[in-house]
């Protein structure tokens, strides 16, 4: 079968057999049972890896060396978990549980792709958060919301698509350790509402038995509203009793035709989505519902934390989107029940290049919490520019809230170390898409991968992830995986520098998100405003403003309320700063502007320098590729620089030091 | 038949009689013939107005009293003319053709539709433009470009649509003089490019045939690119024979298929559209080629002169697309073969609130010319907003270029007063839908009305064509007549106040054209900026800045040029003006903004006090949408006058003078 589709890291090219070869002559099995399907699929990943990368036939039966793969219940493994020993010429798999050497192989088959010797390996490994998801946009009808590679392979035609492209998927994903996916947009709407129905049933249960071949649950975004739009209620109050009645017949139903099912994702009273509000309920009302009934199949409720009024009034100054997150859910703290997660976005605006941290992480003490990051390029570049994130995941991750001495930054917080709880983690808003190489710019895969890899092992480094992938999906010559780090690694502050820098946000083309627009959200009622006039920019969001500051624990709220004290990076969103302001660079503030936009697009030429020069050197599809969304990126770096700031030399008045062209 | 729309002006109802009474008893023909198609609807159209109105049945007689419809030859009356004389109880209509006697028995009604008596009355009317046109800009898929009165009633699923609706449409236009109409898209894509292929011809000649019973010559939209979408050769090189043998055997085909055909409206080299350029030609090469092929058919070319470079780059203060119409058209003056039009906007950009008159108008001396206005309301209120169009248009015709002595008003250069051409007159982008009222505002029908009356007669004032339409619409009683006159003449300056006055345009939500957004268009390829910074806005467009100023005759471009002596009207259209700039009233011009934001909100609050001093006044479906419209309408205003006042405020740090609130 010809597949339109590449196989990103998993694409099991020859490789340098680094002396791996020992290792995969044979593979026996001790304590799992090879009918078990992700047994079986470890089993065919390791066949598939030895032949592609070593031109390894692999035997199945027992020998003194080769790969053994072996069910253990020592301590130091956890669920999931597993551990790499090498002694011998043999190469021991050991995991408590199917999902966990699945994990293991996938490991193993990591270090022959990426050329690493296995010999003398001894490391257990055990993933550091409970929940790893992937969340897709995707739309019934084909379309992604917010999706930058091409159609949906989820569904097409109202459709739900299963094929070869949904087993790579689970290949891929489960590779990095991801096990929850949820396959339809937070905006549950027409065709979509009807998944949880016998209209989709087959199809949707055997995209969830793919999943479970590879050990990820499988989830659903939930419309609130269902009953109403379904054969239920004309209500979706969740307290009305015949409510109740209705999602209590629909869940068993629905449970008993997905056995795979994990629960659902629910966006409720946010955009224009309906929810418990409607009905004078709190959120908790309508997520303890749901819970309650799920409960008995061992289901859970994701509940976003995305509620704010998104119909504000621009001349309002006192009402604060970036407040909203925090308002509307910290009053109940505590109230939610133990198979309900909130799901918070990881700012408090909306995936902007840089934001604090929301304060609902480790704000919220005694609830389940899930953080949300998005791998899709939103506001990052449309994966035509190159915006490498797991820099920006390690400072999220890396956060400290102090909410609890010594265990309280936000990896702490929702991997369960600071609270004790096990239903938590980490999702992210996917970034695949039909195109060819999954991400539209073959460099976005990066963060495809490293979302994953950061997901089970908090402690990686955003750059030991972009070389193992590099290694595994374009080179392992030094050289090229240097020039690729030099790209990935300060392609975030260089996409900062010039467009928003300083934690401004926003400024972008309305709707779309892709390219400038410095009013085009200033008059708007989306609460996204930088209230620039002709002295200076920034929210004032202090004490003496909308007082979100105030809602960090101490010292953040201290750091924060202070000009002088408040990070730069994220100077704007917290203060209106006169334009004279200066810098501890010594700069002032519109001089940093000036300066911000125009290094910014000079990186961008440098970066395209780098690229150019690994022609020949890598695949030439991959090069053309990546080549092409460069000189986009470079426009549109140049539209940036020259619209921000000819903005605010029209608006100050203050001319570039340097005298460089202003429009 | 239930039919789901009105019929505004000709609705028929009961009126006092004023003793018109004895004309309408019976009628006779004199030297027409009752078999010809426009006679025959002339006929039929006095026996319905007087049923409804006067509750007569007329008897077709000859009679010593009555309406005598005559056939002459007198030399007062012109090709379309006609008299209307009353003596002794009998009213004779007399006109050189049908087209005439058809006006002149709409005449006559419309004066019993006012509750005006036609006792003695002797009147002799001649059309003022030859051509008198509506341009239709709908798509086969029945949605309208820049449409805002429901979807197309021309077409539906790509299929042309033939009912009683285009009959009385074509009586309505045909009461107040429109003799041509175009009924698709300029922008002629997709299906529309088939229109002239057998594929639609049995249709659309149904179409044509129910106008030419009302004396309306029927044009289509054409692609230039047809022989490459069609079965012709790749190419539309208007030099290249193949191309032309092409149009030959097409137009043979096109005009014996639609036997009303009167020619095609083509938008070449524009936004996209195909056209000569493309090969190297020019404007007129492709012009006169289809020109010399339709000439055998009677047909003609109405080719528009909407010819910019809509990919510019805004840092780029040379290029003004203001210059673009006059640059592309003027050196081929004369080159035009006898039946070419250049049908030209009433302004350099795009139907702006206030712009000059094209230097095109009476700059071309050798050209046949027509000018196109916007009855449809795209940069004017989207028909939500009140904008009674009429005086605009009086000003365009009233503007007086210079071209030549004495006769060098655009009224007189259109009408062919000037230069004694024949093929000339008068478009206009019609506002129509199929909304139950034709144009989603009511009052908007006052529009559609009027641009036709005054392109039959330009010496008929706003005021004039208000009261007729208000008392053939809505009442012929005084105190409603002076309400809405008090509504619809002041509103188009009204609207101006709240939004762009002083010439400088634009401002608008970039692709929808309604609501505000100061830089929605600042930083586009559009050409359409106001280069406001922190010491003034507007465009030079004089000797020293664009030269735009220079395309006209003297001395409109001395006038122009200079800051003391351009209409203050016209201010920022011509001239970058600080903020600080004193106005002939004393005020500033950043003062004069504040106040003319503030007040157009004002006037738009008395406005809508009027129109609520008619409820039980005047038909209760009319007042309820009026007044829904008017709250949007007021909705609108007050964003404009926040969002403008705001952004000058903030770019300007000049406070209002009256410490009014601005944000």
């Amino acid at each position: 079968m010809k597949r339109e589709w590449t196989q990103l890291w998993l694409k099991y090219e020859e490789k340098k057999n680094c002396g791996n070869g020992i290792y995969f002559e044979r593979l026996w099995i001790e304590g799992f049972e090879l009918a078990h399907p992700i047994v079986s699929n470890a089993v065919k990943e390791v066949k598939m890896g030895a032949a592609g990368m070593l031109g390894l036939q692999v035997q199945e039966e027992q020998g003194t060396t080769g790969l053994c793969l072996r069910r253990t219940d020592k301590n130091t493994i956890c669920a999931e978990g597993y551990a790499l020993t090498e002694q011998d010429g043999c190469l021991t798999v050991e995991a408590r549980d199917e999902k966990g050497l699945l994990y293991g192989v996938f490991h193993a088959l990591r270090m022959v792709a990426m050329e690493k010797s296995l010999s003398g390996i001894r490391l257990v490994e055990n993933p550091d958060n409970p929940l790893r998801m992937y969340n897709h946009w995707d739309n019934m009808d084909g379309s992604i919301e917010r999706g930058y590679s091409g159609k949906s392979f989820f569904f097409e035609n109202n459709q739900v698509v299963v094929d070869e492209r949904t087993v790579d998927y689970a290949r891929m994903v489960a590779s990095v350790g991801i096990n929850g996916m949820v396959i339809n947009n937070v905006n549950v709407k027409n065709c979509a509402t009807w998944l949880i129905t016998d209209k989709y049933f087959d199809e949707v249960a055997k995209v969830a038995d793919i999943f479970a071949g590879y050990g990820i649950k499988f989830f659903l975004s939930l419309n609130f509203a269902a009953p109403m739009e379904l054969d239920g209620p004309q209500s979706a109050d969740p307290l009305d009793p015949e409510v109740q009645s209705w999602w209590e017949l629909k869940m068993e139903e629905v449970f008993d035709a997905i056995p795979n099912l994990g629960g659902f994702l629910v966006k409720a009273d946010s955009e224009g989505r309906p929810g418990p509000f409607t009905y004078g309920r709190t959120q908790a009302d309508g997520a303890n519902m749901l819970a309650d009934i799920v409960k008995p199949y061992g289901g859970i409720i994701i509940w976003r934390c995305f509620v704010y009024n998104c119909t504000q009034d621009w001349r309002d100054y006192k009402t604060d989107r970036a407040r909203a997150g925090y308002d509307n859910f910290i009053q109940m703290d505590g109230d939610y029940h133990d198979n309900v997660i909130l799901q918070i976005k990881n700012g408090p605006m909306d995936f902007q290049i840089r934001e604090p941290i929301s304060p609902l992480l480790g704000g919220l003490m005694k609830t389940n919490q899930m953080l949300e990051v998005q791998v899709a390029q939103e506001y990052t570049g449309h994966q035509i520019d190159v915006c490498y994130l797991i820099p920006m995941f390690k400072e999220i991750l890396d956060f400290q809230t102090y909410c609890v001495e010594g265990k309280g930054t936000v990896a702490d917080v929702i991997s369960g170390r600071t609270f004790g709880n096990r239903n938590c983690g980490i999702a992210a808003v996917c970034n695949t898409g039909n195109d060819t190489n999954w991400t539209g710019n073959d460099l976005a895969a990066a963060n495809f991968y490293g979302f994953a890899r950061l997901a089970f092992n908090t402690g990686l480094s955003a750059e030991e992830i972009a070389e193992e992938w590099i290694r595994m999906s374009i080179s392992c010559e030094q050289e090229v995986i240097d020039t690729i780090l030099g790209i990935l690694l300060p392609s975030r502050e260089i996409y900062e520098n010039y467009t928003t820098p300083m934690g401004i946000g926003w400024m972008v083309t309305p709707h779309e998100h892709y390219g400038c627009s410095v009013d085009g959200y200033e008059y708007s009622r989306w609460g996204t405003y930088h209230r620039a006039d002709h002295l200076g920019m920034g929210v004032d969001r202090t004490d003496k403003g909308t007082g979100y500051a105030q809602q960090y624990h101490e010292p953040n709220a201290s750091m924060y309320n202070d000009m002088n004290t408040c990070p730069e990076e994220l100077l704007l969103f917290f203060h209106h700063v006169p334009y004279t302001w200066k810098l501890k660079s010594g700069k002032t503030l519109i001089q940093h502007w000036y300066d911000s936009h125009f290094l910014g697009v000079e990186q961008v030429e440098e970066m395209i320098k780098a690229w150019e020069s690994l022609e020949g050197k890598i695949d030439g599809g991959v090069y053309a590729t990546v080549r092409g969304r460069f000189d986009r990126q470079l426009h549109n770096a140049k539209e940036w620089r020259d619209q921000v700031n000819s903005y605010f030399y029209r608006k100050s008045g203050i001319a570039d030091e340097q005298g460089r062209r202003i429009y």
